[in-house]
Order: C-alpha cells, then structure tokens, then sequence
C-alpha cells in the first residue's frame, strides 16, 4: 500500500502527470485501484492486437508506443512516454484491443488499473475519478494537437 | 431550459456520442451548464490561434475541423464531427488558444460548455462530470487511434 502511494507521489510529481488534478492528500484514497509493476529495459508491455483490460501509468522510465505500418514488422514511433504520461488508456474505456505496441525504452516502473477498478473508482469515489480522468483528458487531447501537427507537415 | 435538454437528448441518440455514459433521466441536472447556438453553413466557428473558453458538442450538422500547414492559407482537415461529437476540448481543460480552425459544413446547433461551467460541473455533480468526462474520453482516445492509424500510412 505504502509503495503504491510513493509510486503515485512519483508520478504526480512530474510536469505532465495524469494526477496534476489530484489533491496530494487524496493518493491515498487512490491507491486501492491500483497496482505496481516493474518492465525491464527492451520488455515489450504488449502487442499491437493484444487483448487488454488495463491502463499504464508510468512512474519511471520511458515507454515508446508504435504502430504497425503496411510493411509486416516495420513500425512507426507514435509516442515515448515519461513519468506521470498514461498508455493504453483506450481499452479501459472500450475494452477493445490494443491499438499500439508498448515497448520499455528503460527499467520502467509503473502503477496499472484494470477496467474493473477504473469502472469502480468513478462509481465509489466521483470526485476523485473525475479529477483522475480531467488529467487524463489534458494529456489525451494534448497528444491528439501534437499529431494533428504532426499530420499538418505531411501535407 | 427545455430547448437545452431536447438538444442535449439529441446529442445523447447519437451513436458515438459523448453523453453515451450518462443516463438519459440525468440530462436536466446538466442543462445549467450548457447553451445552445446555431451556426450557419460555412460559417467559422473559430479559427487557429483564437483565445478560446468554450467546448462545443454537436446536435445536428457537420463541423470540418483543419490544421494550418506550413503554406500560408493552406489547412488539411483532420476531422469532419457530426451529431454527438465535441469540438474544441482542450481549451476547457488547458485554457489555451484553439489547435485548430472549425467551420460549419452545414447549417450547424451546437450546445456549449465554458471551462468556468465545465470546472463547476466537476465540483457540483462530479458523479455526472466523471460520465460526461468519460465519453470524452472515449472519444479523444479513438480519435488519437485514429490519427495514429493515419500516420502510420505515411510510413
């Protein structure tokens, strides 16, 4: 319990993190939905295709995510993710498959959440899950800007 | 009042709508926060680099949404929204200028939400701001997959 709260302070502490939102005296009120994990450098988190029911959030480390491109086995970098960034976000809200390969780009520590608990968290404690999904919402759309400029220079 | 909630019922009867996570008897507590608006065809809604306080969710029409390329008056559209869709999140979220110029490809109602009716929505309903939040979620992480999907052409 005590690990999860450091490994949530730890994110929090970051400039982009998810929990900018969060007051630093409700952490602990988060971290029953919570669960940590260590991914050793080159470990692949999952594949492209991959069922899923959790979302990452990283504590430390880096995270790079690629997308499959037409060539079978070339992929293309979409996005490496520090302290504080989530991934793989979708399928805790669609339950659908992993869009995007997860690769750890260092020893990298992160706290999940399951579908489940994510569904649980906003039932049991609104307020806290709305201030959970706010900053997932910030970093969401923050992504969405930098790839629509990414697409602008293409064309 | 009611004009508010018809069109936020209408907005709800969408498929990919962002009200898809909130009870249809919920819509009245959610009407104080919204207005209404029309736009007509052709119409920019806002363009690029605008300051910008406001999300708008679409009931009826299509809303062309373009990024400015590095020639001068030349944007590629990467989105086209229609009924149930919102536009221009992340100023509600971050407060800052518009990412992108939208435009009404027909004569367009739209309901809006300020980022002061949005930030109070969260403290006064957060059970009702976390489902509002959580299709918007939904719908930001599809659109993200979807640009991904896009880019990954390009490679």
């Amino acid at each position: 319990m005590n690990n999860i709260i450091g490994e949530l302070c730890s994110c929090q502490n970051s400039e982009e993190s998810i929990f900018s939102f969060v007051g630093h005296e409700k952490l602990e009120d988060l971290c029953s939905y919570f669960q940590c994990r260590s991914v050793a450098k080159g470990e692949v988190l999952w594949e492209e295709g991959d069922p899923c029911d959790y979302a990452a959030f990283i504590v430390s480390g880096r995270v790079e995510v690629m997308k499959q491109t037409e060539f079978k086995g070339k992929h293309v970098v979409v996005g490496i993710y520090g302290k504080g960034a989530v991934v793989g976000a979708l399928c805790i809200l669609d339950g659908g498959k992993r869009a995007v390969t997860a690769k750890a780009l260092d020893d990298v520590s992160i706290t999940t959440i399951s579908r489940d608990s994510f569904d649980r968290l906003i039932v049991e404690k609104p307020e806290l899950g709305a201030q959970v999904m706010k900053g997932m919402l910030l970093s969401f759309s923050t992504r969405l800007r930098k790839s629509f400029e990414r697409l602008a220079t293409f064309f």
